[in-house]
């Protein structure tokens, strides 16, 4: 019965982060069941596996280029430019092979590499339905491999940005405007799916083949995400300084709990409200983008503001979504499919640029707005111009070799059967069975196309519906 | 090196209690897609996206309700009915700005919110296919400042009830059966269905349209459960009295995993075998549901009743599910589209008055019979009656103002055009596909309508089975 | 303000272990929402209700009897086969009533209920389409019972093989090669799916009915396996023999997350790989299950291998795939309707027989080959014939008994009708609608049946695609 060492106590610690960071680790893996489900939602019937297959495969793939490459190349790169002391070797070898007796090194780097791979799966949403699926797992390769680790290099690792100040809680910029913008940009360099827009500029709402999906998948990524905001509270108990076990980070895990539960709430009303008002009906996708767009805008501050902000940020992100998707679709004409620009990337940016008006470090007097205002302004700058070239980078040069989007009559006849060969939904009519086409306010293309023996549409008929300023359907 | 001081022990309980109440608010929070599964897969197809856009708002909406005034609203009733201390204007500036240093403030907020939104949602599955949005919105924030609220105050929040030693472990009546018996309230306010019941008196059945995403809900809230029930056990460690560290509410954990288990398995178990005993047949939505049931039997109990007392009210709350259910649809004659009644209001109710019968305090001899029974026979009809009380009131007032349900084209056209303007499946036929109209055993209407060129069916036909006393077909 | 004794950290260590077993015991609960899409997805829409049933009946029934029987016959035949001491008596009445104050043993009770069900819910998916709901929970009262449990005792409960050296970490035999053996077994016995095989010996392909609910369930498993991997790390905190808290088995936690990563990674790789090679196109359906076969392939040996054995055993695993799949379906003319064998039952003897080349332990010098040899294939032995034993036993009697399979009248109807009386999509067509027949380089059964006025398919027809060696379509 002898008395306790405060050295004796380490162990608790350790553990009991460990248990807590393995925890949020595996609801932010889940989160690739949310995104695989929110996408393949939002295509159409004859893309669904190509989809899902991309989705299985970021993951696959991205995992281990991460493992092999580019967490070390995180290290680097941090060090490289934050100023830090590093080894180009060690950065390797320090994951590979670990020193005895560092039982969370695998696990810190899991919970790394969860993050990593959700920006990794924002990107197929915006390429769906004509990016190949060579071109998609390419790029995916290198963004496990560089453009990533670079982003967080710079940050989290260390580097420049963090130098500077630039606040990051949960990787709102580092992860979810960094997905959304190389989305936006990819989808950009590949071009529209055919007949999505029109030659006089007007606009066709494709809309995709389940709403239910696309819901369920929504509300396994909030689920997912109470780990990807709450989990970045990593240290639930830590050893002071003067031996003393205290709360870690779980000093603000209630403010964090609290502000990513007002954001994502507030972001659906603000989406409900906006799409209520143009449409005097409440689009049920922008609700569902909405809510989710409202987490986005609250993720690189969760930790740091006052809740009255939560609510204000979450209203914003979900506000500006339909708009800054009609814009994307409208003025930009880029046919960004699941809308992963507004809600991944402007939302992402939206909140991190907020953060000085209701920081609480502001609202206590304790920092100028300027302080607060500069690094943001330079990290979002920073973040978006290297997300943006290095993603044109890599799709223009696949475009350039015309390796970046399938034929058109693969696109028209669906990937699934092209990339793929299998029939997503086999006893439910072929892809784009024409007698789903609908019109609402708009023309339908009168090319329908003809039925296959083997229930598949032959021609280049798609289903379509026109848009227009009045038009009160989906956008999304 | 120094030993360690008793109260260096305070931060690993809070903590590592922290993390407990974390992580089963999580899992409570993913009820939220168990519900929407469940829910949408119960309903017509033309009335998914309705469905859908319910959940997500109640949580929405909800949630920041509950945070403005709900959780206060508990807080003053509790110590206006039982008799403590409470400040009005505190209990919201506690919750808006709690003092330095309680860290653990919005996390429990957290864990109380996701219990009262539980409550909320469930009754969405009643009132499906006809009610109003703007009209179940509106409920849902009463439901969400005051209605849940003032039960909450009367038991957990310290009340009158809870000094009567009413016993609620973990929400079977207090969140459970208070939904169910709004959610029967406002389906009996409103009223059923179109074509729901003929003029003679006899049944129409309307099967929900996806048994898939029925049961996968299903399953994601048995998962999520896990949460409700054992994380009801909030306190893995305490400080003891003598400054040690001891088991808190986890010296019972054990119980309540098992009872928890045990119950939904004999409630799936129950359900199958009545519904097998009336046609023969074992209905897989009465197993779904009555799993469902037998969890909502045990969640009143979970922690102070004998491992047999869980099986035989599970058994019990299953088989209680087909016979229940019938009584509403064929005598009263009210159309809960969800069964949400059988499901979580009668079983909640069965649970909290067996409790007697199998707690361990009656077994062991510690406590008499009567001594159990009177204060949850008080709990159980107080929380009925204000429940009813409330709900009708407010169905009431909507419904005299002409807002409680959408006219009876747009119901017949489906919710999602109506309120949403979305179609939930764009590629499987439009709502209501005049081709699937079947008949066993009764007949079946024939106006069956016409398709219109944007396939939906334009007249007032809707899919129907005519049930009868021999008739095997699905009933929930 | 006094010292803490060592003995005060027992509570913490007791309420930190328990906390974390709870927590991955909901995760592998889970797993039974992901086997029922897995399974559901990959079913004709006649069978899907009857797939949903049997998942929820096999929880529900079987947890009940390994809680009333299984447990202690575990108990018993792993001290009978051990050498341990042990009492029949006791087996039972320790769980039944545990000793005052023993908080956990109910908790470890569902820690390996979840295993054992998880075994169990795997042969469901073997045999789907023709089995009888009663014969499948016959079978599954006796797996839960008995063949189950025997091979824990033997094993993980301290018997011979565990004694022999034989070793498992999280069940990659113990329960998935033993329910992949049983299946096949299973499967085997009560002969394949009508038109599945034709005359001559050539393969009707006969697709699932819905890629995106088997993609689903697939990463529901993912995430679940997270807990039935990283969560046999049960361990996180113990008490030392000095007194000191130390790390338990979270020593290793790190290594099993990266494991269970790069496996499950690899598998999706290897199987995309090999299918690709095979056919050009990158099946989905491949691509999901082989990231389960990698799953499984690395799960008995996830703590005692270096990362790149992990890399090679999940290329293997999903390598094999295709290969074993074909070989079942060609050579053996076996219906593994959802590729149960091929998933759970060669992948996961792989990986315990790869294990020695892979083993930390060898690659460090601390082990020779021989001695980790000879163990695994003994135990791989041992399960196997006892798994085949036992299941033909039991299906055979069953055949015998004209028990096993419904008629074939019912199976062409679809089990959904015969056997739950339920119609799974209402309003999407009925089963095997003839309008989505398809052939790909093969003969379409001209007997397409007619349509009745309820829209199901009268006749004995089946939608079916006739496979060659150069067919492209999906295979499982």
């Amino acid at each position: 019965m002898s008395t306790v060492l405060q050295s004796d106590l380490s162990a608790v610690v350790e553990g009991v982060n460990m248990m807590w960071v393995l925890t949020v680790t595996f609801l932010i893996f889940f989160m690739h069941a949310g995104f695989a489900m929110l996408e393949a939602g939002q295509v159409r019937s004859k893309n669904v596996a190509n989809q899902l297959t991309k989705n299985l495969l970021t993951w696959s793939v991205g995992v281990i280029v991460y493992f092999l490459v580019g967490a070390a190349i995180s290290t680097i790169v941090g060090g490289a430019t934050g100023g830090g002391s590093y080894s180009v070797v060690g950065a390797f070898t320090d994951l590979y092979a670990p020193e005895a007796g560092s039982a969370g090194v695998w696990v810190d780097w899991l919970f790394g590499a969860v993050f990593a791979m959700t920006a990794a799966t924002i990107v197929s949403g915006a390429v769906a339905g004509r990016a190949k699926l060579r071109a998609y797992v390419g790029y995916t390769i290198l963004l496990a491999a560089v453009i990533y680790p670079v982003v967080v290099g710079f940050t989290w690792g260390g580097g420049f940005l963090d130098a500077l100040g630039f606040y990051d809680f949960a990787g709102g910029v580092i992860v979810h405007a960094m997905g959304g913008i190389a989305g936006l940009t990819a989808a950009w360099i590949i071009g529209p799916r055919v007949n999505r827009f029109n030659d006089d500029g007007s606009v066709n709402v494709i809309p995709g083949h389940s709403m239910t999906f696309a819901v369920l998948g929504t509300l396994i990524l909030a689920f997912g995400w109470y780990g990807f905001n709450v989990g970045t509270s990593a240290s639930p108990l830590a050893l002071a300084e003067s031996g003393e076990v205290v709360l870690g980070s779980f000093e603000t895990v209630g403010r964090v709990a609290l502000v990513t539960t007002l954001g994502m709430a507030a972001g659906a009303i603000g989406a409900a409200g906006v799409a209520t008002y143009k449409t005097g009906k409440v689009d049920t996708l922008y609700v569902a983008n909405g809510l989710l767009a409202g987490l986005v805008g609250v993720t690189s501050v969760t930790d740091v503001i006052v809740w009255p902000g939560a609510i204000a940020i979450g209203l914003l992100a979900g506000a500006q979504l339909p708009i800054v998707f009609e814009f994307v679709e409208k003025r930009l004409q880029i046919d960004d499919v699941c809308a992963v620009f507004p809600v991944h990337g402007s939302a992402g940016l939206l909140g991190a640029l907020a953060y000085p008006f209701v920081a609480t470090a502001f609202w206590s007097g304790n920092a100028s707005f300027l302080s607060l205002a500069i690094p943001q302004i330079t990290g979002v700058v920073v973040i978006s111009l290297w997300t943006f070239a290095a993603t044109a980078l890599v799709f223009g040069a696949l475009r350039a070799a015309g390796q970046a989007r399938v034929s058109r009559d693969h696109e028209l006849e669906g990937l699934d059967s092209s990339e793929h060969g299998v029939d997503t939904y086999p006893e439910f009519g072929g892809p784009d069975d024409a007698g789903v086409v609908r019109s609402d306010g708009g023309t339908v293309r009168p090319d329908g196309g003809t039925i296959c023996p083997d229930g598949d549409v032959a021609t280049d008929s798609i289903a379509v519906e026109t848009d227009s300023e009045t038009d009160t359907e989906i956008k999304i």
